[in-house]
């Protein structure tokens, strides 16, 4: 339920076409439903502006299928991440219209579209392995209604590939990087663009990579202005504040 | 030197204004001037829409107040950031209108007003103790011409203290959230709030605080969507950031 | 062999009502039996209050079978903590009393029933994800016969999904909170309840959790007072201590 | 301000003794006070039974005796820990009653005496060297009302010297075991009593010591139930909460 | 091929009782035989007094079963450590003789009888799960002449069965001490003993044990005089060692 | 496309042997072909020498093979690291003549014989366990035209075994040194040989070793002048390099 | 009060020449002197054949001449480590025979010589800047009565330094191997000899050695077998345990 | 003494121009002159081409003076680093023609001219802060002979900068790239070269940066093929195998 929906409910509830019990009523999942193993948080979208995801990893498929019921039967869209197929599977029959992203392992099951037009996201990789962490970015910022471009595999140990995109990234309102091993990727992209830089290193390398650290502590340290960082693999992450600060 | 200088020097030489010769002659700094020692990127003004600011730890004092020269010369702002009292006291004898915050460790030399007026940045630290880093951040929001207002020792500790200021941080359109030993702060802030969150840890704390990376961890680890963490104690960093969000 | 038996015994011996021999016999078993892999610690009882606890990772179904009897043997309760489904199959055909719950994989055996009325003990998560953990501070608290009132999934992310349990929270004697990803849970309860707070990191996260480093540091870092840290995981640590408080 | 004092002041409005504008004018530095660069949480003492300590470190003498003013003009107790000779002298000159433990560091003004009576808690450390430590656990909670009782240098490396002492400790309510190096006092005096160890590691020790990190893993990984652990080298943490347990 | 076995064919060949080109042909794989994937080193014998450890781990069956050959033909001992099954079938096949303790995961094939009689080793661990660790330090003593005396299961948490077996440790010539989660058992077995107290970490715990570093850290800061550290879970090492010492 | 390859078709535009659409043509993949998750850097050949190699881990078998064509086709030789055999298997389908080496885990498909002349490079391991990233430095070196010699299983615990092979070793133009557990070798080696080393710190070994973490600080260490050091297990790296200086 | 004095007061009791409460008197120091701070360990002698050893690091002036006083006027022998200058002046004062090493920082008091005939301990450093620490071994050594030879500045990156003094270092019992920076030392000594080498890391060197890290993972990493590690910097720790090893 | 002069020395011998005993006398400071606290190694300038250099860190100001004469009083050149002023002064006193280099910290005394004219090595660096360690470098490098050409302050944070000295970085032989932060810029260059690319990473930066082992582990997991690593901070590293590749 976001602000306009609760805004129109006090207005009628004013103007006399709802009643106060009614009112009460659809408003008494606020601020969360008790699942017992979850407490569903509905007030999110008033506070945050999007219903809250369902983060699947740990999650029995029950759980995410519990949750899904409890979000998307409020008339909210479903966006889950680091699903399994099988949780696809079981969500799915539930709700045909779900849809699952093998690479990003995100569903989405949409209620009522949405749509940002005020420029869009572009998502750049340093190889082809950090393609998953950037999917997940892609389809999370999508589920919140931004148009994104990605441009993959333009690591900078050659460099003129990155060049040869540089108009796409430059033309956008908010850049998502997403890099492994060293992570070099943030920073030369920071200093290129005048646009906020969400970095998100990722796990892909090896030995002294220690499973993302070093990408973490190069995007940390980055020279460049304008850029922040999230967690590691945490492709959600960067969608869902690309998506905030391309609402601006 | 920013697009609007350039495009209106471009119209005068076509104009006639100005022949191409001195047109030439006022680009030539660009894209840097090469110092020896340092190379100023006057090019970044046109690129990121700030002149370099100067990161003064492990300069010399002629070095920096050879880059500030370099720097206001050209008509543009001066930030210098991790400054010494003796480095103000140099640059001071040149730039009478050179202003130090002793806390921040900030000398700004101000050559023309810049004011944006979309908004306030919100800058709220869990203790006393975090508040060299958030004058850090309050000075470079400010210096590029945002308004910023602040919620000082707020931390979770008496969380009261956080909602008795939650109008202000609510209403702010970037929060940057400044913190030490745990770093807690962030995550609530961030579940509170429908804005973009830039967290910074600080390296206040002791024992298993461990320099800060404590809080580091803590801030990456965010539960809460919508934030980003910078390096350790890099109030700079964020005040940029939240400075290229603002704008939008 | 609590005190109380003990004593018992002594006066026993005392009247003439049990022989030097007998009474040798019975004790004979102290301070602990050896079974070559194992010196089960009977005189824990009588040091600590309840019997060793066993502590079944990495030790093969037969050590676990082996040491159930030799405790259970002895009329003392038996709690036995990461169980696999396997080790309790194996003790259920011995002791059909035998009770197993998954999530915490924890086998227990009642012989005698243990009550505290003191009050009870509330054990908080900041996550579904965190259950497995909570539970087996659960079963352990129970097992010593307190009372366990739960509160799970409340994390800081929808902090009113906190405040919406804070009398149950409030209400209790001892808190044990259970978090993983950033922690930040233990610090805010800490700062809302006046009695201990007993923490416990878990390994619920990904990337820069670093296995439940993350929380373990914010943990330690806690700004609030009354807080202390058990180590990654333990549960059953958590539900000790707290009973062992909750008996003062 | 206490939860009694709270009762009085309602009573006496309600017999008419104190007048509601009164009544008012006294609680309204609640929750907290606004000093600008702290927030002074004068809600503390309602919510967790004392009023807030002033940790000293990184404030300015200033700062501290600003705190300190607040705080003791409501009739509160004073607890500065971290503190300087410097800021005890600046103290001092205002607050002739209060005291300094040089090598706790901590700060004392007493304005109404507390006492439990409950029974003892033990401070025992390794090494002479964890004395600093174990004299601000022991000054905070002697401050908070309890009597304690130290046994200093009782390390492992001699462990008759611990069992010498084992009578005081065993008697204690509470324990709180000191130690820096390897940090395995902890393990053996939680193997040894029946009542909750509090594990404070130090930063004593040099080399594979790592600042405290070999003892706070030590602790965190006792094999003694009933142990916990917070930050190392928090002597005040280990103090506050040892008056918790035994107040209850 | 030994010190003794080496004069024995200088004072042959001195005799006259074996030609120069027959001593030749015996000492010619000295220093080494090329296998190609391996140097074995049979010096090592002359050099340390025993023929190389066979380390299989990340070695091939093949590779394994090859090099035992080549140290058994010369009618020496064999000593193969983190062996698996598959590799004890195989060399079994070639040497009946073979004995495989598969808890310690060694082969050993005994082609001389060596006995040392000095006194014997004290093997003693914390705990039942240390005890794959403790065999591999067994058997490799064994293996090179000594006699071995063990004491499983005596940790810190329950010190009266460390103290029950007090006369076994006292006695013995060295004592190896096999822990892990706190690893506390090296610095109490080494301030009760007057003899070299060699360390072995294990991996053996959970969360902030993180794989032996707990232990080792402790183990390293023993604040006990006499006590030295090998590598996490090297059994073999220490049994090694203790043996080298145990021949003075 | 190399260097003489580019001038020679320059040469023929020059003198009308080639059409400018024809050379346009053949250049048109020129910088990268964007195969959309992968862009296939074939410029660089012309900056560095050699076409891009596969780093195969993390891709899928799909992938591999598309690069691989994408490469051969060009008439450019392939060398595909971290490749699996089913990876070989389904390149081996489209190129007879591809080749697997199953230790190195590389594929190399050859369609013009390169031939460095200027001597030969050394690779040398500690132990045989190595032998697996020693064998990837080798095919890589190889594949780039060099001559290797290779001495395994020359560890610094029997130094005779390397001084054996000294004249081999100081006979090189490059010393490849390959080395787990505590990574002596690469300072021996340094000491001994005037040309440059290149260290390969390998994952073998166990316990403090830490996934390599100990053999690569050792070898970052060095005392020895002229040694450098690639990361954990990259034989690649160091095989690609170690051409790149025999070249010079 | 070692073994033999033991003996001795138990005969003389026996025969009458000395009273029982002489004799009590004696040993009523027996187990340990409570100085109050400090709880001096006087039956360590008896237990590990040596008076307490004193660190004197993080003690005071004061305590340090304390406790010099009552082991030496128990006619003990003193060995001080870790000292400042200015605790030997005031040592000095009250006993004129007490020796200063400056270097490695100890001071002893010679209360009656100690004498091992047995064979000599060899301590062989890496490099010059390692003496600090060897100095302290060989002293520790010195006074508890052994032979000590020094082979300073013979690290592998010039081999031959070390093989000219093979004799030395293969003629001794036990050999002490200090060494920095990359601590290949132990190794390559390790592989050596027949003797059992205690590994001393050092905190020399800089960058990627982090304080000593770096050369005690080498050490306890080492392909060598008979190699056994104590903390970094440690000097005290092996001269201490080479000399009980020594003794056997 | 290098390898013509020896042919020289031994020619002469042979020629009856130096008797033997002088030729002895010349050669018997081979292989190293002992100086007690030091061994300087004079053959390494046989084994390795140039004569051992000082690492003056915690040597004392005798030591360094000491072992230069020992060096040059041979004839040969002497390099010292990490020299302070203090010990330049000294050094100064007996070798008028020694220089020093502040920034780099080196003192040089030049006893025979070297040169090589293969080619120049870049040095790079990331920004001004990384000046010192990239004069050592430079310092290193002259002094054995090369031709340096510097491109100082060209990070990716402002890539024009360093795509501006393409030329220079291009055309070099060998490539020292320094830098601290993230250290992007060794991954960069080496995406630009086809030479050598000596990555050095420095602990200029704060935070996140951990001393450097944010740029360390960046430059081990470039993604650029060419690129190898030398200690942080060492600039001497670096030079000395620079120089070592340009002689090939």
């Amino acid at each position: 339920m976001d602000k306009n929906k609760l805004s129109d409910l006090f207005n009628k509830v004013k103007a006399g076409e709802v009643s106060v019990d009614d009112a009460v009523d659809r408003l008494k999942g606020l601020p969360f439903d008790d699942l017992g193993f979850a407490k569903v948080d509905n007030h999110r979208k008033l506070r945050q502006g999007y219903p809250e995801v369902i983060f699947c990893q740990s999650k029995t498929v029950d759980q995410v299928v519990a949750i899904c019921e409890n979000i998307a039967h409020k008339g909210n869209n479903v966006l889950a991440t680091r699903a399994t197929p099988k949780m696809y599977a079981a969500v799915k029959e539930i709700f045909v219209e779900a849809q699952y992203n093998e690479m990003a392992r995100t569903i989405t099951i949409t209620k009522e579209e949405v749509k940002e037009d005020k420029g869009y996201i572009a998502v750049v990789t340093g190889g082809t392995s950090d393609m998953a962490v950037a999917e997940e970015a892609t389809e999370t910022a999508k589920a919140l209604g931004n148009e994104v471009r990605t441009v993959y595999d333009a690591g900078v140990a050659g460099i003129h590939r990155l060049f040869a995109n540089l108009e796409t990234i430059q033309g956008a309102r908010v850049v998502i990087a997403v890099a492994g091993m060293e992570g070099a990727l943030a920073s030369v992209v920071g200093g290129l663009v005048d646009k906020p830089v969400i970095a998100v290193p990722t796990s892909v390398g090896y030995g002294a990579n220690f499973n993302g650290l070093s990408a973490l502590l190069t995007m940390l340290n980055s020279c460049s202005s304008g850029v922040s960082v999230v967690n590691i693999d945490n492709g959600f992450g960067a969608g869902y504040l690309a998506s905030m600060i391309n609402r601006m």
